[in-house]
């Protein structure tokens, strides 16, 4: 018996920023030596709603891989690579198509909200949780790491392997969700940290920006100066305390006492960050001075990538009677 | 400047009846001399509404090729190949997926109309047309012939490549219709020849089967007894003489003078269309008897599509900044 096999993957948003790493990387990280991991660079995925900002999508994957290697992701381990250079996923998802009722689609509530949020109607956005189950079962995943937020696009992914096993036989296992632990992480402003909202972090910031964008960072109103007493569950600044610092209960203490002030909390959040990240940049630098290293990596992971997918497209077109 | 470049296709419905004959493939053979023609046979289209139907797919679409190549169609002159083998259908299926809206897949016709009649719901029978759009495309056809039935398939192949020559610059020809002379044969009940009718003159009958069918047709139902005059325009046995019998006018008189009875009328027709059908079905006979030669006819023409798909596919992703 071999591992169990994991899939996972990200939309090639560029830089990735403290929640990426702390929501999914160091998770993978964390997995990398128990299972055979699979972490795919979605771009297709990126095109249902940015279909027409794709000038700088190349850059993009290389960052996105970068950040990868940098956090401590082995390619030996996990096979990286880039979605659209395995052409199996349309495959899959055009046949799996065949058998998936539109209203499983419609019933999809990232697919309600994003809709009428991003005012998006194209056919490739609806059947995005489709091309995320074919994503999955192409390399027939035991597991799925996902936030709750995407726990129905698993269930949905789970009842289209069943539909397929039941009306043309047992091909697909149906995969499993490995819940994060860290799922939010807050962005310089409180929200979700997200790029979108440009309220993050990321893992390229220098130190100074880093500190920079710290200082920033919204506060409990009500702790104006020093000697107020604040808090800490409501700032943002105490959250990543908790991520970043381990002696983060001093600072609760400090914080709902009063004797510590803001401006001294933030600049031990942003050093006790610019450490722990300190040697995932120095070996971010080093990799993005060898791009040629990168594409290597995201060439053998495709490699190992498209053996499993083609040896699970074999099964399905001999269930499906197509050869 | 080469020939300009036709594109059709068929699903694979197994042996061929008159209809599809006199409909598409005779019109195709008197294309080949001034056309680079791809047809294809689009099984994974049979897919959007009989994906529970694979059982004989393989054998259907066998003998659709022996019905191709019986026909008159040269594979010199026409790549003739099974859709499913050119993966490149289904990324540019999903590529285009993306820039189209839902609107557009839903006003088609024959969505409206096949979607009750069928009891339809999946989302690969909503992207029908779109992947027909996505086949017309990935040639960069000029030229579709089709049936009435078929214009605003064509047409929404037309705004697609609009669309996305806007977004992403100039790649694809907009393709205009070849309108198809003989569009509709009658079946033996009178309804539109079809196999899904069973009302159906195959090309592979035997001239018995052939005869049988023809004395089982419907004919002018206030013409009972030979003497009574008939009405030629509404009887379907002399629509079949107006293609197979070259003496129609004759027929016509007779039926309306009442000297022609109904049986000697049918058995007429029955010998036209033998004796027209004798040198394809002797073509046939031979053909099914090498299933290797019309697998290599099938295999040479996958690779001449392939070449002109993998092209078109790297002016896409060039175009979309995917590669």
């Amino acid at each position: 018996m071999g591992k169990p096999i994991v899939l996972s993957g990200m939309q090639p948003t560029g830089k990735l920023h403290l929640g990426n790493l702390e929501g999914a990387l160091r998770n993978w990280v964390s997995l990398q030596d128990n299972y055979e991991m699979y972490l795919c660079i979605v771009d297709w995925h990126s095109l249902t709603s940015d279909f027409d900002h794709t000038q700088d999508l190349k850059e993009r994957i290389f960052q996105m891989a970068v950040d990868y290697l940098a956090s401590g992701l082995d390619p030996d381990k996990c096979a990286v690579f880039v979605q659209s250079h395995v052409k199996e996923h349309a495959e899959l998802f055009l046949l799996l198509s065949m058998i998936v009722p539109i209203p499983w689609l419609e019933r999809v509530p990232s697919y309600k909200e994003k809709s009428v949020e991003l005012n998006l109607d194209s056919y490739g956005f609806l059947g995005y949780p489709l091309l995320q189950a074919a994503d999955i079962l192409l390399y027939k995943a035991n597991y799925v790491p996902v936030g709750k937020d995407q726990l129905p696009h698993i269930e949905l992914t789970r009842e289209v392997a069943r539909r397929f096993n039941h009306i043309y036989g047992n091909v697909f296992p149906e995969p499993d969700v490995l819940l994060t632990k860290f799922a939010v992480v807050p962005g310089i402003d409180g929200r979700k940290m997200s790029k979108s909202y440009n309220n993050d972090i990321a893992i390229a910031d220098s130190p100074e920006e880093t500190e920079k964008k710290v200082m920033k960072m919204i506060t409990d109103p009500q702790k104006i100066y020093k000697g107020d007493k604040g808090r800490p569950e409501i700032c943002p600044v105490y959250s990543l305390h908790q991520i970043y610092n381990s002696n983060y209960q001093e600072i609760y203490k400090g914080c709902t006492s009063g004797e510590l002030g803001c401006v001294d909390c933030k600049k031990m959040l942003a050093s006790h960050i610019n450490s722990n990240l300190a040697p995932i940049r120095a070996k971010r630098k080093e990799l993005e001075k060898s791009p040629d290293k990168v594409k290597q990596v995201l060439e053998n992971g495709e490699k190992r990538a498209r053996a499993r997918a083609q040896a699970t497209m074999q099964d399905v077109r001999k269930a499906m009677k197509l050869e």
